[in-house]
């Protein structure tokens, strides 16, 4: 696939130009699936999970045995607003802490078999901080939608998508508000813990933001001036997976968000999409709503770091081993009712 | 372990003696649990079922390696009266369908590394109609209580237990409304695919069925006149879990109805349980509220052999598997807020 971009308006080229579904393997994977030996929808979201991700693959039905999972890290100027509740040096130690294998996501992408990346995004530069100026330059932005994009596996058949960034919630929220409309207090949580105090400082700053920079309409310019480096890497590396035909699992708030700005630059470019987790921070079941798109697991996570997406996997392959793998009733000789 | 029984009243002497959980090894978790590289209570769930599975199976901590899911099959005699959308010989199909590696479950069991056991229980001596006369004799019961018992792996660190048997939505909803009350229509639900004619006659099966033997109070004499082979073994199985220090993820509809016999014999004894996921069978999601279970997982399943408790294995994998490997902030060097 040697598709690639340089400039903004290449990349919204090619979102343009974007697959869609491939409605015969699609009406194959639904033939398929009526065959298989169980009542008919007694697998439940199982069975319209392969059909659709036989659809956005496209082939043959095959399990799914090369999952990717990308966290991208980002550092932004916001924080020094002291919208976290902790300091901005952790993005870069838990950076280490994902290199060395100690975090959340390095267990639950092993557990599920996923092979993970980790992609700092010029974590000793942060983003302007967007009450005063947009977070990023066109050459910023660029600059990370194409380390996204460039990072994705092209042997991959699954990707998740996440990320580590101190402030990145307040980051979400404001892309949220300001694409979505409401008030800022609709879009706040209190993200790593914030206390009251800190939730209200986030609200005011989340506000400022959008009374900035809000309006604009276009989830990419929207991203470049109220997003993160590390949002960009998420929306450019689902952007390639749908290029490649990789369906992808969404992982939670600050994910979504970088899923909303392309959705808001091109209608429809999240189809390849299922949500994999629905977070307990407040603005994400709001921002799912939005996006359309029903969560495959309510664990009460909000960790970031692609951890809900990544333990979504089990799902996803739970239903392609199902689909790939069980007898037809004529095959068993099994009546069908 | 040595333990075993050979009456009822051995039976119900075992689960009055049963394990508690070791308090020990859950203080040990939590405190483990509050030093590892994430926000407190960022992986919501993730963090109580890794608290609760460690209090329950004792010991250092430990990623969970060897799950098993036991499949009992039992045929019923109240299938005569019409109650299942598939005929009663299914039942055997299905159990050849599980042998040959065609089922759901098997599929579902080896893409979360568990091994799978399936035990027929008498397929060509059905219970008998329970609108007549109660479905087993007390030797019948405890014989298939105690081929569940005996079927779990001592070697195991997760169990699923799950059933096929057609028409045994009809028993699970018999015992529900015997054990605990409202109307027959609150219980019955289109098990396999009945029609609305279907339901009605389910309906009335249940309440005769109800009316000839319920408000025995006792869960495992309600399990005699009301149930089946498959849901004593199921019930079998469970209890030995406990007496082994094995916990458990309960299934759907069928499964829980077998489980409130035990809750119904002596308090507690579903304790070492979570529920694996809510089914689209109506009555499932009451008598998960009956028994004080949240479900890990609704994603609208309602097969029954397991499936739907063999797909939340990876839901506990990635609790046990994030408290187990996860670095802790002193190891990793990360500021704690």
């Amino acid at each position: 696939m040697s598709q690639t971009f340089a400039t903004l308006s290449e990349f919204r080229a090619l979102l343009a130009a974007q697959h869609v579904v491939d409605e015969a393997a699609a009406a194959a994977a639904q033939d398929h699936n009526m065959q298989l030996t169980k009542p008919p929808g007694a697998l439940g979201r199982l069975e319209d999970l392969a059909i659709w991700y036989r659809g956005w693959r496209g082939g043959d039905r095959a399990e799914i045995s090369a999952p990717q999972v990308i966290v991208f890290a980002g550092n932004h100027g916001v924080a020094a607003r002291g919208v976290s509740a902790f300091p901005a040096e952790v993005t870069e130690q838990m950076v280490l802490n994902f290199q060395h294998g100690g975090a959340a996501i390095n267990q639950i992408a092993r557990a599920n078999g996923a092979k993970l990346d980790v992609v700092a995004l010029d974590l000793d530069n942060p983003t302007q901080d967007f009450t005063q100026a947009p977070a990023m330059s066109e050459e910023d932005l660029v600059a990370a939608l194409k380390a996204g994009w460039d990072q994705v596996d092209e042997t991959a058949d699954l990707l998740v998508v996440g990320e580590m960034g101190i402030a990145n919630t307040t980051s979400a929220a404001a892309l949220s508000c300001a694409l979505l409309g409401g008030e800022a207090g609709d879009w706040t949580g209190r993200g790593t813990g914030v206390d009251d105090a800190g939730l209200a400082l986030k609200t005011t700053v989340v506000a400022e933001g959008v009374a900035l920079h809000g309006g604009q309409g276009d989830g990419l310019e929207s991203l470049r001036r109220l997003g993160g480096r590390e949002l960009a890497g998420m929306a450019g590396a689902m952007a390639r997976a749908r290029a490649l035909r990789i369906p992808v699992i969404l992982d939670g708030f600050i994910c979504c968000a970088a899923a909303l700005c392309l959705e808001h630059t091109q209608t429809g470019a999240l189809d390849h999409a299922v949500a994999g987790h629905q977070s307990a921070e407040g603005g994400h079941a709001r921002l799912l709503e939005a996006l359309g798109k029903e969560p495959l697991l309510q664990l009460g996570l909000r960790l970031g770091e692609a951890s809900g997406g990544a333990l979504a996997i089990a799902v996803m392959k739970g239903a392609m081993a199902c689909h790939a793998g069980m007898a037809t009733f004529a095959q068993a000789g099994v009546s069908d009712g």
